[in-house]
């Protein structure tokens, strides 16, 4: 039961309508946010939700559900993180998902307004959630999200401090990363969880936390793809910088998230990483010419591509 | 029974203590925050909880109560604001509080992210209270300072439309300047009041959103003791634009915010208040020939320094 992204898409609608005012600057929230992405984080709320509790995700497909709310949160949070990242004083980036940055179509401030609203948003929407466990909810939202977590990943990542060790680079993803992945698969796990399945909440931190990982590691792999590298890239691909412990770690976390996917019974969640990866795999393969070129065969691809399509 | 300004600077320490990661990015947080500027808005806090519930007020003085928590977090919201606010791409300011910027000192991306860590852990903190209605105040907090409240009076003032009338220049203000007021006060009447007094928060509504006009157009006032003033001021100043409306508004916020703490017998509260224009007062009679020139005798300032004079 995979949860379709037009419905996602649809929540992403409600909720912005709810929570904008009647006035122009709504088109700035939209333009950022719609039409989505992968929506690869809110898919996965769903998927841990109708693994963990399928009755409930029968019943909670609607907007006002505490799942709902969470599914946009983290779509909201995300996006945020983005319309920031791009700023000139940050990534200095001119296009996300093949069309302008909001601050290259409307001008840097109202880039920055929109992210701010939009990472309160996400507050205001866990908010209106009734469910009991809401407030365990958001202290775990704050804290994974807040300067202890991602903000923490960015501070790493603009200050260099990321490249100093493959083990810095490791914890940059960890937490610039994995925190988010891990808010959309634990945070759901607490609003989807039946009291026999609480035991469970600490392996799904591990799991979300290795998945994290290799869905960065992998996604830096695939950037290798392009004929000639951006100086940025030259300087922080771990693929390039830190090669052995690199793919040390990929076909690591790759392994073990595997077996614990299937451990814990999600099948749900483990189709939405299969197809993400399925699409990954696709464009890794089709560049390799010129990822084997950048790697200048430090590392050999076969194992860690066979994982990915045992995976697929 | 005032709070002293000392602890509430040391919760503020404390709570950025417990927030922040182990590392130097510490720094930044605590430049931008401290020392604390007037703390005009967490002093209030303290006074509505004097006012209403003195028995709560004298077991609430520690950094876990659910009032320290929301007096941190609207001032660490107010400084997230002003950070943001400062940036080149918004009103490019250098100075503030009698130092350089955080951007100045820091480094532009730097400022950004402490301010999006700030406006974090305002909701962070929310979140650690044990307090029955604090779902409540978290749904308010969220809809006055997110993109209807707070962020919608900044696009007003970045896009212009405030200075299109009066009545948008006194929705700015209620956006951008009564909102925070209005959470600092009617968010701690919701942790404050008794169950008899539920009835006085409609009234708490009115009295901080006529504080929060006032002690806007004071402000804006205050400017005009200087000998030159900036484009920016002559372009959005509302006693230049429209001298008629803004003396009237002023008198008659002024009058019915007295009236109001007279009835509501808010004595902690009007004491906070009249200790802040008592300032301003000094500050505006030192440079009431400044003033006037600026204002080219359109408007008689003497009834409002009078309404001030009495209040202090």
């Amino acid at each position: 039961m995979i949860m379709k992204t037009e419905l996602i898409e649809s929540f992403l609608e409600v909720h912005l309508e709810r929570t904008l005012p009647f006035h122009t600057v709504k088109e700035v929230y939209q333009y950022a946010v719609l039409p989505g992405g992968k929506l690869f984080r809110p898919s996965l709320v769903w998927a841990v939700l109708s693994d963990l509790n399928p009755e409930l995700y029968k019943s909670s497909q609607n907007s006002k559900s505490a799942h709902a709310l969470l599914s946009s949160a983290v779509e909201f949070h995300h996006t945020y993180t983005l319309l920031h990242d791009d700023l000139p004083c940050m990534d200095n980036d001119l296009e996300r998902r093949g069309k302008p940055c909001t601050h290259i179509k409307y001008g840097e401030w109202q880039a920055l307004l929109a992210g701010d609203g939009l990472l309160n948003i996400s507050y205001q929407l866990l908010a209106k959630s009734n469910h009991p466990r809401t407030m365990e909810l958001m202290r775990f939202f704050g804290w994974a999200l807040g300067p202890k977590g991602l903000i923490h990943g960015q501070v790493m990542d603009l200050s260099h401090e990321m490249t100093k060790s493959f083990s810095s680079t490791l914890r940059t993803h960890e937490l610039k990363t994995a925190r988010l992945i891990q808010v959309a698969i634990l945070g759901s796990a607490i609003l989807s969880s039946t009291k026999s399945q609480r035991n469970l909440e600490k392996r799904l931190w591990r799991f979300s936390q290795l998945l994290g990982i290799n869905f960065q590691l992998i996604d830096d792999l695939s950037e290798l793809v392009e004929a000639t590298l951006s100086e940025h890239e030259l300087d922080v691909n771990p693929w390039l910088k830190f090669p052995e412990e690199t793919f040390i770690e990929t076909k690591k976390s790759l392994e073990r998230f595997e077996l614990l996917a299937k451990e814990l019974n999600l099948i749900e969640t483990k189709a939405i990483v299969k197809n993400y990866y399925a699409k990954m795999l696709k464009g890794i393969e089709a560049g390799k010419g010129n990822i084997d070129r950048h790697l200048q065969n430090k590392v050999d691809l076969a194992p860690v591509l066979l994982l990915l399509n045992r995976f697929s």
